[in-house]
């Protein structure tokens, strides 16, 4: 194995799209999508019009999106901002406060439109940009 | 619902970590770890010890990382560079190459050091940057 690198790079990422939702704000989103997320629409980019052309209703997707709002400079956090819990390394929690803020949402497809894919329920708040789209991992039969 | 947003913001990431592993060169990777990848250690950053201090051996979670050797321009793939398969759009797959060229790595953490975890079977290259480290989302009663 290599020597630990040295250098300090940085790369910059660029919204594909956006999260329109009925969520706006952060404090009313539900913390998973399984409690009670509602619908939400992904626009994408135009010139990616391609890059999201094999979508379709009830593929299983990942949503990864930039959780614009967390604090990067948090290391720990109580789970679930309840007090009775001791503190947790970000690593071990899903809290969107993390050095890189990067939201992950597994949902499923219910509408595709020219630039535009529905989804039945995402924890995200209405503005939140979108980072990338990956099918789930099924079996290596359907891969 | 807003209006999409006409602005065109960029994030910047910062590694938090680096993959250690025997895995060399992108074209010798496995394509998925359930295809043989070996197992490889994670290095993180010293001033991030806080943020992994909650992992222990056993934890299922989720590794992030920058697919750094990935084509950001390319915007649809054949499938596993099968020529038999017709082309897809990159959201519908997991090819690296793809705007933020994002890898998602479900592994086991198998050791736990102080600035680093050994993880079960990872299908990055030696020196691949690692953005994010989450708990696979259990049933609720775990979280």
């Amino acid at each position: 194995m290599s020597e630990p690198t040295q250098s300090d790079p940085t790369y910059e990422v660029r919204p594909v799209g956006w999260v329109r939702s009925s969520l706006t704000e952060r404090h009313g989103a539900p913390r998973q999508a399984d409690e009670g997320a509602p619908a939400a629409r992904i626009d994408f980019r135009p010139e990616l019009a391609l890059a999201m052309a094999d979508l379709r209703p009830g593929d299983r997707i990942v949503v990864l999106t930039w959780l614009h709002r967390g604090e990067r400079d948090v290391l720990s956090v109580r789970p679930r901002s309840d007090p009775g819990r001791p503190m947790q390394g970000v690593f071990s929690t899903r809290s969107p406060d993390r050095p890189n803020p990067i939201g992950l949402h597994p949902v499923t497809v219910v509408a595709v439109h020219d630039r535009a894919v529905e989804v039945d329920a995402l924890e995200a708040i209405d503005g939140t940009p979108v980072l990338d789209v990956k099918p789930e991992l099924g079996p290596p039969s359907t891969r």
